[in-house]
């Protein structure tokens, strides 16, 4: 038996004892040590985010796997890892694969679930069960805490991956919070000049150690008038929406030049209010949303030790505590969730 | 003297009598001889888009030239030309060139009008003055009501110079008015299998001679499902916005595959209402506005033949009747401003 964390519905979680599943010959079975509650995880919570429940949620998580389902994975056993969350033909290792994963792009897959997002349990629970080939083994210099932000690392990379940035670019990012510091310091490593944007000082601060080269404290209405100044009346080359508000695309459509671009990372669930589109069109803006992102080298990254993760986590809850982590969450960096420690 | 029809207040046009302009060096000189009616204009007319009045509409125009600022550009009198619309650094030949044209983006120059909607009056008068750089003489085998679509069909050749489109493509065009029905055109002739969705039986027929291969009769909502059963479930790879409402965008994200493109070109002016970008994000789907293109090509295309653009004019006016031809534009084809015949 073990114990998940399940949202039977929005606001109502419910720790749950539950059989060890049995699992098919590609899977394999986790124990969770830390999972990372993001701000897709407190959209679900809320409900602005709505997908069918009951669902046990948490998608950035770290472990150890105890079981597998088919002896030629046995060399897994024990291995400290991180695991994909896009469950695909291709993580299954199916042979008929579906269009996407045909083309390469499986985490579209048309047959896919999500962990802790779209109809699969997560790791907010003891165990979680996953396709191998969704499973990446830690380099020794990751911890099992810092390797959390494997999922939301490679998703800050993905942006840039869909959004080309050329050197010198002013990359704007709408919000800092978890993610958004993540991007700010993926955007800085590639060369560009990163403007962060936020209402809070202290998240400000934060940007500035992962790489923002300046900063605009106010609101999104009044950074617009300020980003004109630091770009001589341009706008951005590229703008972030990442405030995980339904409000920031309007903020960004002032904020980027023409023909610039905007990439959407906010997935709250909630609808953008009074979007004036002519702008786009008449500017010739680009709007590119994107997902998640590339494991391998998030890995590499985190085990580069160039950016400080770890300054990211604020607080850690018992997996009793998931309701009260995820309340946390709203107003905080990372909080995690520590299945590997009494806290 | 010369006539004018002034815009003078959202739905009030006059007919004044103005003086004739003295002309810059860099300027030219253009009786104007057939204008056309687009759904810029029907927006400007009504006051959904709103730009500084009073202003002589008109965008969409061919005509002869009359008058040079200079005797460097002399024999371009009494040359049949149609005129570029954006009035930049590099179309008035200036020395010093602002930083988009420095760029070659001169459609978003940082000192730009836009004749006939920007702070420049148009072309529903008996004169226009443009600068010079915008003037492009017309070959021989485009008559100047063809030469009408010169702008339109530029501004869909941009379409896909901003969203590149592949060999057999599925492109969804959502609104096969006027430019939706050019865009058809193009997409057709670049190798991409056109899917024009409308509620209108008739211009769907028509959009099949310029170059639909499928078509879809069903307003924006049921639309959805029967793009999915045509292409396996799937969605177009790219769909166009071409519907001048600003429900189109909410549809289009409906319509659009994981890893598609939505290309907007609807100007209206108006606010896009519930539009829910999470989807946006997790499909990783782009979206592309673009605006005008590039007339050389366009004439290009109009010389040979292969677009039956004239098919697309269902009436003509004179211009004290441009409040006429605007109300008729609504629900026509291309309407035309005829100042060459007495109509």
């Amino acid at each position: 038996m073990y114990k998940a964390a399940v949202l039977v519905s929005p606001e109502e979680i419910t720790i749950e004892e539950r059989q060890e599943p049995r699992l098919d010959p590609n899977e394999v079975l986790i124990k969770v040590k830390f999972a990372g509650v993001c701000g897709t995880d407190i959209a679900l919570f809320s409900g602005e985010y709505k997908v069918p429940l009951p669902l046990v949620l948490g998608h950035e998580f770290s472990g150890e796997v105890v079981e597998v389902g088919s002896t030629l994975e046995k060399e897994l056993i024990g291995k400290r890892v991180v695991a994909e969350i896009n469950n695909s033909c291709l993580s299954y290792r199916n042979k008929d694969l579906c269009r996407f994963c045909e083309r390469g792009l499986s985490n579209h897959c048309a047959r896919r679930t999500v962990v802790g997002i779209v109809s699969y349990d997560g790791a907010f629970s003891e165990l979680v069960r996953v396709p191998v080939g969704s499973v990446h083994v830690l380099p020794p210099e990751i911890s099992l805490k810092e390797a959390v932000f494997v999922e939301p690392l490679a998703a800050a990379i993905q942006t840039f991956e869909l959004v080309p940035v050329n050197k010198d670019d002013k990359v704007a990012v709408l919000g800092v919070g978890r993610l958004g510091t993540l991007i700010s310091a993926v955007a800085n490593s590639l060369g560009a000049r990163v403007i962060a944007i936020s209402r809070s000082k202290q998240k400000l601060e934060r940007a500035k150690k992962f790489g923002a080269s300046e900063v605009i404290n106010s609101s999104l209405e009044d950074s617009v008038q300020k980003l004109k100044d630091i770009t001589n009346g341009v706008g951005a080359d590229i703008v972030v929406e990442a405030t995980g508000t339904a409000e920031g695309l309007s903020a960004a459509l002032e904020l980027v030049r023409p023909r610039g671009t905007i990439a959407l990372k906010t997935t709250c669930g909630l609808v953008s209010p009074s979007v004036n589109f002519t702008k786009a069109v008449v500017d010739e803006i680009r709007v590119q949303g994107s997902r998640c992102g590339p494991f391998d080298r998030a890995i590499e990254r985190l085990k580069s030790g160039t950016i400080p993760v770890g300054s990211l986590i604020s607080d850690s809850y018992p997996l009793e505590k998931v309701k009260d982590a995820i309340v946390a969450a709203n107003s905080a960096s990372k909080v995690l969730i520590d299945l590997e420690n009494q806290v």
